[in-house]
């Protein structure tokens, strides 16, 4: 199975690919989708990038299920609007190609990936080099999309030791927490 | 020239159809994209709606450019941060298409058609069924939607008489109030 985890964002929005075999999680790719070449008002044409990007990848790589970090509301409410704009362009490029989405909160992927949920980004981009045996540490935003990737992948693999493999619904993955789906 | 306005919202998204012909403005479709088949916390899914129905929309019609409402933040986090996603879902359904997208706000779009930016829905309505001829009131979101589609066809016929329709910018045309183009 292979899960592309995404951590939207409207200057840069990370995107991370693993295969899932048994209890082996393995790296196929990660990188940056960046809005930089877009002028900084027009906000269409961001979105654009990012619809563009997730799909490129989406259809490059042909996940069988994403993994996507949920967002919070921002002490500016104008960043807020914004951060949900790009979620919502990142989400479309993913359920237009009918893949089932996971959401998973930055603190349920730290306590998955470094064990507590106030790991920095330093200490993610390390860990996810260790489980992924990476030659290098990942961009902050990759290492971030894979994380969620291997929370997704440790959760399908936890629904499929108790048998409900068959009910594997975005909904249920995204209350997992600690090896725990609850 | 074919204007598609969209008025962009988590449980409704009205979509209005007009077509301009010099100084004459009129209706060709409108209605309203509901998300309530989706389950209620399925926020994908959802999106997905969004998503599909305005591509349809767009699909079916064929139109040059794309009029949308700018949302303001919302009294309540939550509400701003789940508006933000839907408008981003369906702004990603119109740039994947290539339409240019201009963007104004509920006053603009109210002083345009009602002649004050606190306009209720039902003057709203009253006034969009009668400068489009309509046999009937549209619904509330639809007439927003034809309302978006309107104020950007008066812009769009007075940039043109400034004859700076070459440059008809969506930034230029979402800088437009009350015949001015600023």
């Amino acid at each position: 199975m292979r899960i592309l985890g995404i951590d939207p964002g409207l200057q840069r929005t990370g995107f991370g690919v693993v295969d899932i075999d048994g209890p082996r999680v393995s790296y196929v790719a990660s990188g940056t989708i960046s809005t930089a070449e877009a002028a900084r008002g027009n906000l269409p044409a961001r979105l654009k990038l990012i619809f563009e990007g997730v799909t490129e990848v989406r259809r490059r790589y042909e996940p069988q299920a994403a993994s996507v970090e949920i967002v919070f509301v921002n002490v500016n409410p104008q960043s807020t609007l914004l951060l949900g704009q790009a979620r919502g362009a990142a989400l479309a490029a993913l359920v237009a190609g009918d893949l089932p989405v996971a959401e998973y909160t930055a603190v349920q992927m730290k306590k998955a990936i470094a064990g507590h949920g106030l790991a920095n980004k330093a200490q993610v981009q390390e860990m996810v080099m260790r489980l992924l045996q990476l030659p290098g540490l990942p961009g902050k935003d990759a290492a971030d999309a894979l994380g969620l990737a291997i929370v997704h992948a440790h959760a399908a693999r936890h629904l499929a030791a108790l048998g409900s493999a068959g009910d594997l619904s975005p909904r249920s993955q995204g209350q997992y927490r600690r090896g725990r789906a609850v």
